[in-house]
């Protein structure tokens, strides 16, 4: 039979029908604290409880727990609970990394500057916590059973009042997805493309490398389409043949920073309508404009063929994993079953959402930030003029990112080596393009100015001033 | 240029250009409110605060208000906020659907005895909010940032602790992955088998079909094991050929309830060293054992060759999504390469666990359940025991079920078409094997009790009688 004692359900597998039981429980509990089921620091039952428990006379656990003391696999003082000691047992796992360039986790740089990294310190904590605290008053049993694989009805209806008050957004609940993140969205219509027969799907050039990876991934080729101050060039798209969908981020193409312009929406539109491709809107940051330009959803001029996609990885954090599809209504099903029974999102972090959107907690939250990313925007931009040169920052209108445009004086591989000296996360320009055209293309840094935590983000924009000014002393 | 107030950040997209502006701001409210980017309830902003932002004269907000209002689309009274009136826009998404037989949804029965779910009256939403206080109080700033694929460290250390203590598993936190729920660790670890080569897996017979069909979606075949009093039939298992893995339950076999015999568990692992075979633990109700028999994982007795499998859906609730695995060395970075960037669970769910874990409050509650669920088991198979005739209940010696064995006197059909007339949900044993045999099997019903909340039990329990028992009156 097994050793078990009901203060702490432990159950040691011991031989126990013959005698010697004090040595036999001292081995017992050896054997558990050496290969790691007993870890260090656990709290031992008494040894009135643990002799109740096994029906043995209280004697016999005290000389078991003697022995072990002596032999340093136990710890106890006169008083105090025994307790397990300190053993080379559990070894500490790797830290948490999230994607960078350099194939360096995030966390190890000293100064972070990662484009499409809200600044984490602005998590709003006590809402949460209060939304939390609401959401589980509010929640039915039947909530907390395995739930909807499009997503919680609450958060769906709360979705789509925000949306369409917010972004502009025409679209009924019964059209949202809750996903896991965008990517996990990307993915889902990748693959729902791919089942349909589609073959490749259209990028803006330049873009995010590691979204078209996602779209390779479900079996899909990519092709690129340039892109110019107005956005993505609808008539170079037109061009095309073979795609089934294209997609473009209108609100703040990522990274040159264009809005697209109103004449390229409507062309957007109008071919999609006529040759039937899908356009997926990544609004990846449409939250954030500091400018008061038009920039709803292009989704509001055609949703029948526009993917909406959002996101509270920009807004919140992305360790929720928490974002959103706004589909046509042909796509709902077909995403639902692509989502399959194994990516749902927490039922309780769901109502959270729900309640923040709801209580209009999330709208001043957004405001906040907003005028906290445009404060930023503005001393970057405004250090980036002193620095003068050739040196100029584009997409400033909005979101967490401006790009640095470096013109001839000095390249991208410099500052970026710069960069790495400093310990500065930056990401090059470079690494977002889909060809290698003849002329090298002037370099660029993608600054992402929400990044840092607020006491941190001057030293940070000195860094990157160094970095990008380049004092001789530096480039030698 | 488009209508947009920083109370709202509405973007109403009207043509601005031109004169009329009440009119055309009457029009710009009316079509919002019509497509549903105002829902119904939505508080407009003060006519000053619009005329301010639009620079226009208060008076022309006052009359678009006043002639919308007049046409029923706004709410205003004297000194009220004015807000969007309510018209038919969003329509309601279909309510929440768990899996359940007869293709209704598990909320439309009104008793459910649902196989495999726990009282979800008993979540512990106090503890879990309190915990979730702790967990945003410790968080770092980092902690919100994209996370470690595998699951957050602090997560994976608690319950390296919490297995070895409770479940006997032998594991260093760097062999765990936090998955969202069994199916998805099922389906990884499939996908996984699959590129290595694998072809089929065996699983007990009978079984839960769904998680078969998990592995059949990755790409593999299934092949059935005779299982008896004893559990899975080992001497079967060593006579097949091709299956790359076995997966089981031994801990409380589903559906028949049996606990895998000593001899057999050495014989298991013997197997899976000798031939390589990869064991999958399912050990879905570990925690619920209601005798003093020794039952830790059988991972511990082969740390190499066994995958353990756990879940927090029968301890807490389903719609968590939160589960994890005990991989042996090899598998690890396999798995989370299968794992990719799009099945992350939330990190602040993670540290609320991590939580709940190293406060000893899980094992409180897991205590406080495992007591309920014994007395609910004594209640229910007292009442089979009273039925008599050739009734008998197995596998009541853990576990949230039992199955009800119907003996001739009565058929499995004729006891799922009772409870369906009753709306009492019930699982039939017939749905849980792989084969179709020469003679008939004796008819069972697989009974959850644990899924009704307290109050509903007593009633369920006299419904559930009757279906067995079947009165004349009720089988005519």
């Amino acid at each position: 039979m097994a050793i078990e004692w009901s203060s702490s359900g432990l159950d040691l597998h011991v031989d126990w029908d013959a005698g010697r039981r004090g040595q036999r429980l001292a081995d017992a509990i050896r054997n558990a604290v050496r290969d790691g089921r007993l870890a260090a620091g656990t709290r031992m039952p008494s040894t009135r409880a643990l002799a109740a428990d096994l029906g043995v006379a209280r004697g016999t656990v005290t000389r078991a727990y003697t022995e072990l003391s002596a032999e340093g696999y136990l710890r106890g003082r006169q008083g105090a609970p025994t307790v397990v000691a300190v053993l080379p047992v559990l070894s500490m796992p790797a830290t948490t990394t999230a994607p960078a360039p350099a194939g360096r986790p995030e966390a190890d740089w000293r100064w972070s500057m990662m484009p499409g990294r809200p600044d984490l310190s602005l998590f709003p904590r006590a809402a949460w916590l209060a939304a939390t605290r609401r959401a589980l008053a509010n929640a039915s049993a039947a909530d907390l059973n395995y739930g909807d694989p499009q997503g919680h009805p609450a958060l769906r209806v709360a979705l789509a009042e925000y949306l369409g008050r917010v972004r502009g957004v025409v679209t009924t609940p019964d059209q949202i997805v809750v996903c896991g993140g965008y990517s996990q969205a990307l993915g889902m219509l990748a693959t729902v493309l791919r089942a349909a027969g589609g073959r490749s799907v259209a990028f803006e050039n330049p873009s995010l490398r590691r979204f078209r990876q996602v779209v390779i991934d479900a079996g899909l080729d990519t092709v690129g389409v340039p892109v110019d101050e107005h956005g993505i060039q609808v008539d170079e798209l037109a061009e095309l043949a073979g795609h089934c969908a294209v997609v473009v981020t209108p609100a703040h193409q990522f990274p040159l920073g264009a809005t697209l312009h109103p004449h390229r929406r409507a062309a957007l539109v109008e071919l999609a309508r006529t040759t039937g491709t899908l356009v997926i809107e990544d609004d990846y940051d449409g939250e954030f404009r500091f400018d008061r330009q038009p920039v709803g959803a292009l989704q509001a001029m055609a949703p029948d063929q526009v993917v909406y996609a959002g996101t509270a990885s920009k807004t919140l954090a992305p360790g929720l994993r928490l974002s959103w599809l706004v589909l046509p209504q042909r796509l709902v099903e077909p995403v639902r079953a692509a989502r399959g029974g194994d990516r749902h999102n927490s039922v309780i972090e769901q109502l959270v959402m729900a309640e923040l959107l709801t209580s209009g907690v999330y709208d001043q939250h957004v405001r906040r930030c907003r005028t906290h990313y445009r404060r930023r925007r503005d001393r970057l931009v405004d250090r980036i003029t002193e620095l003068g040169g050739e040196l100029a920052a584009a997409g400033i209108a909005a979101g967490l990112q401006v790009v640095v445009l470096l013109g001839d004086r000095t390249t991208e591989a410099e500052v970026l080596a710069r960069a790495v000296r400093r310990s500065l996360l930056v990401m090059g320009l470079g690494a977002t393009w889909m060809d290698t055209p003849e002329r090298p293309r002037p370099g660029g840094i993608i600054v992402g100015y929400a990044a840092p935590p607020e006491h941190a983000f001057g030293p940070a924009l000195r860094v990157l001033a160094e970095v990008l000014g380049g004092p001789p002393a530096d480039i030698r």
